[in-house]
């Protein structure tokens, strides 16, 4: 396992990469955010986006999903998340993107009455021409080793 | 249309209430998210969560679908958003919660050079224990009135 006591101060890691799937976007848009952006081809291409784009919580779950299979195969101890800091969405998403995500620790406090440790790790997902589509910057706890626990 | 001028500061409106659906938890778990306490009912029940809870993604997308059904039922003319300030996930979401969304108008700017103004909205999330879920500053655009754009 991975624990809080093993994750340094300024560890980066890139995730990824994964394309954008057609599919997903519309299924994502019409079940969470049925704007005609996100829902509706010939809608989109009349927006100002000018063509169908990915919701913004869809990339967010985009991301999870890399840092989810990150944590499963390094086998991190992870307890849930408190938030996020911040969430900016820079640039459109679009069909065939193919996303990868830097992530940096950028602070780790142990917690002193609880089993646990808090990250603040920023994420930063590009795209294809190296562009940042989304910077988010999250919190996350990590177990700490068992011998630490109270 | 509800356009950007139509917003006051201080506008509070509520949403939901709607109810936490368990195949869905687990589809949104299992596609975006998959830890154990949002995928597996027995292993949820063993983590310190004591039960399945819902992805705090998840339980965004939920609140931009309430967002998004007031949209569309007022017409607004929103043009996207740029992103969050912050979000806190302050307690956990089960199946079968009853939850409610009350949003407050906190910010509200028209862009000197674009079509469009910023709005900052307070979201709640509450169950139907009154306490609240998650708190979160989201971002908004939304079309100046047409005569107003330049």
């Amino acid at each position: 396992m991975k624990y809080f006591e093993d994750f340094r101060l300024g560890e980066v890691s890139v995730l990824g990469p994964l394309v954008v799937d057609e599919a997903e976007v519309l299924e994502y848009g019409r079940k969470y955010d049925p704007q005609p952006f996100h829902t509706d081809k010939a809608a989109a291409a009349q927006s100002h986006f000018g063509g169908l784009i990915a919701s913004g919580w869809h990339t967010c779950a985009m991301q999870m999903r890399l840092m989810v299979e990150e944590m499963t195969r390094d086998q991190v101890a992870g307890m849930g998340s408190p938030g996020l800091e911040s969430c900016r969405w820079l640039k459109p998403v679009r069909l065939g993107d193919r996303l990868t995500c830097r992530t940096e620790v950028i602070d780790a406090r142990p917690s002193a009455s609880k089993p646990y440790g808090i990250l603040k790790r920023r994420f930063e997902l590009s795209n294809q021409d190296g562009e940042v589509v989304m910077r988010l910057v999250g919190l996350g706890l990590v177990a700490k080793r068992p011998e630490a626990r109270a």
